[in-house]
């Protein structure tokens, strides 16, 4: 993988001049351009040995660039706030939008072969490191980030020389250097971390995003062939985000429709509960969530809680007999609104990756990233291609947050097309509930059937082994809230 | 994964009837379409229960389509051809080509969970395979094969009482029955398969190839439901391929010329054999290879020689020197022609594939799957993002076969563009070489550093881990010969 990098690479400070007046215009263009498209993001992963100039190449970026649209995301050990989280929300908060340009040092690259080297990742977990990183980057790729992988290749020993040559006498350095393979120590760890780079470069240079070995040798030349790199990722970037934009893929095959039941369907909505037992019942079920989550051996979890269901179904009801049973600092409801700017700018998922809660904390999310499954799939808002490959990336994040310790619990509050009638009409009778009812409330409500398909889809693609769904008959207020309690309950005694 | 196909489906004899009249034509539209534009080639893969159904499905698809353009593709326990060669290798002789249908009983998938219920993969390495799943059915995807996978659901209770009412006293069946889980016998082996589906069915739904859950309890809606989503499919894969087809993207960053070193200009071509001992060498060398490939640990193994180099440089000299040392009965010499129309409508590896040795041989690629990253690159025959993501494709070909126990050498013959004049103009005046020369040699020439620049990134990015290229100097045949024979050589004796 490193055969043309190890051969010898010069260019005179001559040639480097005459070809950095072109590269600049040409850079800056293209940078323009991606800035005034707004439609990707390009990321830069400068990866590689200690003393290959790293921190040099980002330098010489800078210089080159518009320094108003880069921006320098670097990694090292992780913090309080990091630790306490998702081994992915680090990189996931720091999401550029779309139209800028990130120069990472430490990608997650850096973390897995650090942890292979350490000995603390084994083979076979290595391997699936490295194919989870595959789906992650195509999926950044489809959501408009499109990733330049650099590797600095220079030889062990040179960059050891040049490392040694910047050490002054009392240890400090002359010039500032990213050093990040320090802890590698061991002839064993350096064996193992060659051949896990290796190995990286080989399982993760994908066709869309694969790694450039640079040659680190000689700077000018080092520099020349990276800025090389940015210009053709950042032309690529602004052609493919375009190409994606303007795809229209007509599906002409004729609806002959099947009958699908859907799971809400089958569902009994005229249980209710007890009147008279209810406020015992539901005083239980709070004192055991409130045990829960105070216990001690929740400080290593946490939860997530996903809220579901048809328009007045009666999340904000059952929401509010969560919250009360919880420690008011130790949660946070969020609702969905339109999204913003920043979130628009950015993959879909990044709008729910800055509200995972760090551990022992319990997020509540009254409707969530099932957005693109429902609402944005029945009003057309994002294109089948997308919703299609949505579930599997829902799949994969919520795959993410239970094997971080997180409990992830999805409800659906199911309620019948009459019931819900009465509700909207209550509603609009009602003047403190009024607010509560929009336009959209009553055009979702001829989408019935529309929603229940893509609700049954969504149980059905997304139910899966860590994360299942729980229906909620939610026509009697006071069963459903004792159902939604009771499901959160038992997952956190489990 | 299974929660709406829990659900009770009926569907009236008469509803069914009607249902049939509408799908029946559009079904035939569909592939007739399919049939023109071989573009694309759709693959049903039918898995599920026993007892659900499997073989009634595929009878009944067969009474629905043409069945001049669909074929059965059924797997069992592997043959002894089959066990000679790699896993992958019966389903890959088996792909249909563009234009046609396969439907398949017995599927990768399953082969997968029976190892993982038997406890013969651990739950890692299932993952493992799941995820190379995943990216094999987005390669035939990209190569225009479409995949509708398929489970019959059917509750397992359902499905036993039904199987034991085929039955006969005397052990025979009423009907045929696709029996694929008698094996499966113990509670936890039960348990096992019923995990693994779950977990087969959420890793590798992707978006563009997601399982579909088809529920089995009643045999009208559950023909009804695979009709429909076959339909479906085969609109898909012929709009899709045209897409594809129709794609260009304007990738128009700016050419600067950044000189790049290529991997054979570092070689010194001056290397030349000692006249004198090379007969002596040359039969050592040769005699070591005989008894590399005849020892008895050489039969579960298999060699695959790959020759690349430039044009003239010597490939048919050296493999005549390495054919002289083999067994005639084990051994095959593949040439690269033009691929043939059945080549053409399979994905590009298939014509590789179908000369894979069983174990004991050796195969001699005269030019090879590299094809693709070199004269299709350069000549535009393939697309930028076609031979991009070829070079990931072509490494893991290669791991599949290092993996089932193949030696893969691959040798580069390198030649000086003057020593190929010199070689081209002998054979222009000596009319037994004169075959050897054709025009396309003379433009190829002209094309000399776009060449050079396609073999320095095939060789930086498929020198895996197990499969390495070795450049040979072979402006000296003898000095060629002798080298080839010893990089095999040294190979076959680590």
């Amino acid at each position: 993988m490193f055969e043309s990098a190890r051969l010898p690479h010069a260019m005179t400070k001559e040639d480097f001049a005459l070809f950095e007046t072109k590269l600049r215009e040409s850079l800056l263009n293209a940078q323009f351009e991606l800035a005034e498209q707004k439609r990707a993001a390009t990321v830069v992963l400068i990866n590689g040995s200690d003393g290959a100039g790293k921190g040099e190449v980002v330098n010489r970026l800078y210089d080159w660039l518009d320094d108003h649209f880069v921006e320098t995301l670097s990694y090292g050990p992780p913090t309080d706030e990091e630790r306490a989280r998702p081994g992915a929300w680090r990189y996931w908060r720091d999401v550029p939008p779309k139209g800028r340009i990130g120069l990472v040092l430490g990608s997650w690259h850096h973390r897995a072969l650090r942890n292979r080297a350490l000995g603390r990742l084994d083979r076979v977990a290595y391997g699936n490191t490295l194919e989870e990183m595959n789906r992650v980057e195509e999926m950044l790729r489809l959501e408009g980030v499109y990733l330049l992988k650099i590797w600095l290749y220079l030889d062990d020993r040179e960059a050891r020389r040049r490392l040694a040559g910047l050490r002054q006498a009392d240890g400090a350095m002359r010039r500032p250097v990213v050093l990040e393979w320090e802890e590698i120590d061991t002839a064993k760890e350096r064996a193992r971390l060659n051949e896990a780079a290796l190995e990286m470069i080989e399982m993760t240079s994908t066709g869309d995003a694969p790694w450039a070995v640079v040659p680190a040798d000689d700077p000018h030349y080092r520099d020349a062939a990276v800025g090389d790199l940015l210009l053709q990722t950042l032309a690529r970037a602004s052609s493919t985000a375009q190409a994606i934009a303007a795809r229209t893929l007509a599906v002409a095959a004729p609806d002959l429709a099947l009958p699908r039941p859907s799971v809400a369907s089958a569902l009994d909505l005229t249980q209710k509960a007890d009147p008279d037992a209810y406020g015992a019942e539901l005083r239980a079920l709070q004192r055991r969530l409130t045990a829960a989550t105070t216990a001690k051996s929740f400080r290593d979890k946490g939860l997530v809680l996903v809220f579901e269901g048809n328009d007045a179904a009666g999340k904000g009801g059952a929401i509010r007999r969560v919250r009360e049973a919880l420690d008011p600092r130790r949660f946070r409801v969020h609702g969905v609104a339109a999204p913003t700017d920043e979130e628009r700018a950015r993959p879909y998922l990044w709008r729910f990756w800055r509200n995972i809660p760090r551990r022992g904390d319990v997020a509540i999310f009254d409707r969530s990233w099932y957005g693109r499954v429902l609402v944005e799939r029945v009003e057309g808002f994002a294109s089948r291609d997308d919703w299609m490959r949505a579930y599997q990336e829902i799949n994969d994040f919520e795959r993410q947050l239970h094997e971080a310790g997180y409990i992830v619990v999805k409800l659906w509050l199911a309620i019948s097309q009459d019931e819900q009638l009465r509700r909207f009409e209550d509603r609009e009778a009602k003047p403190f509930k009024r607010y509560k009812l929009t336009p959209d409330d009553w055009r979702n409500r001829e989408k019935w059937a529309l929603y229940e398909q893509a609700t049954t889809d969504m149980v059905d693609r997304t139910s899966s082994r860590h994360a299942p769904w729980t229906l909620i008959e939610a026509n009697d207020k006071k069963f459903a809230r004792l159902k939604v309690l009771r499901a959160i309950v038992e997952r956190l005694e489990k």
